[in-house]
């Protein structure tokens, strides 16, 4: 059987759902997993399915082409259909911290993340060796305040390069130029070591130990050009008490920012995000 | 707007969600919500939608009628249709302990539990006074070893007279009877102090410290003639550690069990819950 | 034997855990419990002490005497003791939400809370008959802008009147004026229905539900004159997705205030709390 | 400063932590950690401290003598001391699996655990690579039902030559000989993939899917020659629904895994675990 992903977002209006569930009848193709939501406040319908076809009467620009002259073209659709045999292509971004670098590279090489790795990019050498003992490429593209234009141009021609799907700021700490972000819409994914909207910015961990809370948090969204305001992926928490010090907290959080990335990267490359109206829609 | 909830179970086939939505919006129904799922392992399909219709062509017993030859009978399902604004009627059994009962009765004047409550019925005579400060009929039915068929008959009594739908069982200390069980198969909630399967029986949190956890936990389920082993509903867990006293574990626990007992209420009040092969599926 | 349960706070000296545990070691005392903590950017010693004594040797005053004279005074300590059969007396402040109230009068009515309650204090007339139901004195005290100060006048005579030891602001919704809140410094307790400091201020739930996270929390916390910035005692938080509505996250918002809450006003009743620098040692 | 840590248990009797703190106050020590714990049944007093000495006056081995001469014998105590700069030597052994592995090779390397890794031991060779990525020796030593004594010959001779502290088993799949248990007693570290005492033994996952539990769990304790039933270290939980299938339960389970061993290993390492009677006390 060949299986495959859509993903549908549009105004929400009567019999969408029997319409789309109809239209897979119609060809031959069973759904094996139906998830829909409805953004009341907004009128907009989501709808993500998991469909199996048999290989013989498969033929998949068939179906795209049927799909957008019977749905999408009527009911106005914005969507997407994935063959579940194709891995999105991640470019990790990296700077010294190497805490979530050993994290998804170690999940990826025990086989958990269903993605490619064609390449990884740092505005430092220091993490060059972590890359080589995973035997993934490692580009080193210096980004300063100086260098911007020449940087961002250096990083875009090693996505087109490699073909990149999607970008994971694995502690990258540079800021994500404008272009880069207008060219990877709602696909590159930051990592924030604080429970967004609490602690933006710098050093969170000691903002959050200033000012006394009982318990901190990581946040994974995708990236906007408002700084740490993008639409959140998946967020999660650990307690911390008075007997913490920073660098407990700091300790604590490691395991937050690694637990929570690897769970955003594995829900997007699994395409069950959809982003409106800077939120997303988790069909997890 | 009329709204009802519909719950479907059968055998998985193709073409059932597109039936089935086809069918709603054939008689000018909008779905405002969808949920489903198929068992894999077993072929079954269980869909859970929630539908309104204009009032002006509403007619529930046309559409029962109608979904039952056009839908249920052709693919052999089974159902139940609810209007929204239909109660269900529960009964809680209570024996000696208050806080589950505290807890229930609060959320229920606060207007949390979309349920009706018509009658307390006890073992024992002690909490009379806290049912009647909520003004709820209590009504004590002695039950032990030697009057057990006296008992039982009692209790169904006013569980048809007051037209009960689902009992819940609020730390009840006596056994339910086989052919109670079997008047409200699915439909009694029990709520027992561990995570199960650990620790089933009496005295679990003594058990849990003697084995030195570090995690204690609640456990909701529907009562099977099997003790502690029918279908799970809803649990959670609270952490301990070798500070924890066994009381201090009572006192957490009984926080664990009135927030899980108070959720597997909710679920089952709302329509949210179904059970197929002693486990459930909760649309949450 | 006789209880009591010693808060001492001090500049950091060496010997001073062996100055205090040799103290009560020469009066007969049994250390049953002790906590200690130092904040080593302040260097500030923090203790919590739990002793047993003999009854035909105990004598408060004499005890109280000498811990000042041979241990406060060298050490510069503040402290306060206090027998276990003691317990704090509690004002609640109410307006109209009442699942704060419902949950802590069955709390306290199941026996779960370590303190009385003398009186209930409302701005409105609304959940008299909730106070009547548990036999609370009830009493309504207007608080509008423009009756401030006879408001307060008529709060603090209350307060002394039934000799009250701490507050809790169980969703009151008036300002808590500067000069009750320094007659009672560190004993006012709120609860604020969001994870501090995210969210601060009104409508935190709209708010959460607008920048689209997906976990909410609520937040116990001493009153200090700065809004919601007071030192934190207990956070907690509950995960929430796109399929949740703002009434959603309400509804799972009250169950954290209500346990959260009953939880500082439990750690605060147990002499678990201490205050510094705007933040709490809790040592539970 | 040179710091050490202190583990103490005995039978709980009045003045030691006033005897205790007095000396190290004598010796001119200062105490940066104290933290204690009385098992009121069992009447067993635990403490660990942590101190710092100048450099100038710092003679460890004069220290135990004076420790074991003035505090040890009087009150009995079972007590060890370990300068905080020596780091304890940890052996893995692993068979096919390789999450944990990746999980804790990655948290060395980047320099979470404070401990040193001689050497890996595994009954298969298949996992060879990944230690030589990490630069780890890594050590074949076939282990069958044939060869029991042989391989048990070889890995204790193995964990001699390379002056082994403590054993962690990464999911190994093997039982572990009584002698080897014997030597290692206390000190050989298993991570079990259910919430213990829930689904001992083989295949957990499966169990926890046929019985529809809510929330699945993982579990690390010290092992005995019981299965399953040493004293818990730390455990840990995750939330499954109906909608997830047994692979689901496997992929969120070896989160679960990683992260409650890799807590259980740093516990361990810092020497902040002690065992009395089947039971951890967890000073963290």
């Amino acid at each position: 059987m060949q299986k495959i992903t859509i993903l549908i977002h549009c105004e929400d209006k009567k019999a969408i759902i029997a319409s789309v569930t109809n239209y897979i009848a119609s060809i031959d193709g069973n759904i094996i997993y139906l998830d829909q939501h409805v953004d009341a406040d907004e009128n907009v319908f989501f709808m993500r399915l998991e469909c199996e076809f048999s290989r013989d009467i498969w033929d998949l620009e068939a179906i795209k082409n049927h799909f957008q002259t019977n749905l999408a073209t009527p009911f106005n659709m914005t969507w997407a259909m994935y063959p579940q045999d194709e891995k999105p292509k991640m470019a990790l971004f990296i700077s010294k911290y190497d805490h979530c670098l050993y994290d998804l590279l170690g999940r990826f090489s025990a086989g958990e993340l269903p993605l490619e790795i064609p390449l990884i990019i740092s505005n430092h050498e220091d993490l060059k060796p972590v890359a080589e003992r995973f035997n993934i490429p490692f580009f080193h593209v210096p980004f300063t305040k100086e260098n911007k234009e020449e940087g961002e141009k250096a990083q875009i021609e090693l996505l087109k390069k490699f073909d990149i799907d999607f970008i994971v700021l694995a502690r990258y700490m540079q800021i994500i130029t404008p272009n880069l972000i207008a060219l990877y819409k709602n696909k590159i994914i930051n990592i924030h070591h604080s429970f967004l909207p609490a602690f933006p910015g710098a050093k969170p961990y000691h903002s959050a130990f200033k000012r006394g809370v009982k318990i901190i948090g990581a946040t994974s969204h995708y990236v906007t050009e408002e700084l740490d305001e993008g639409p959140i992926i998946e967020q999660d928490i650990s307690r911390v008490s008075h007997s913490h010090s920073i660098e407990d907290f700091i300790m604590k959080g490691r395991d937050l920012e690694r637990m929570v990335l690897a769970r955003a990267v594995t829900l997007h490359a699994q395409r069950k995000t959809m982003v409106y109206n800077n939120k997303t829609v988790v069909f997890s």
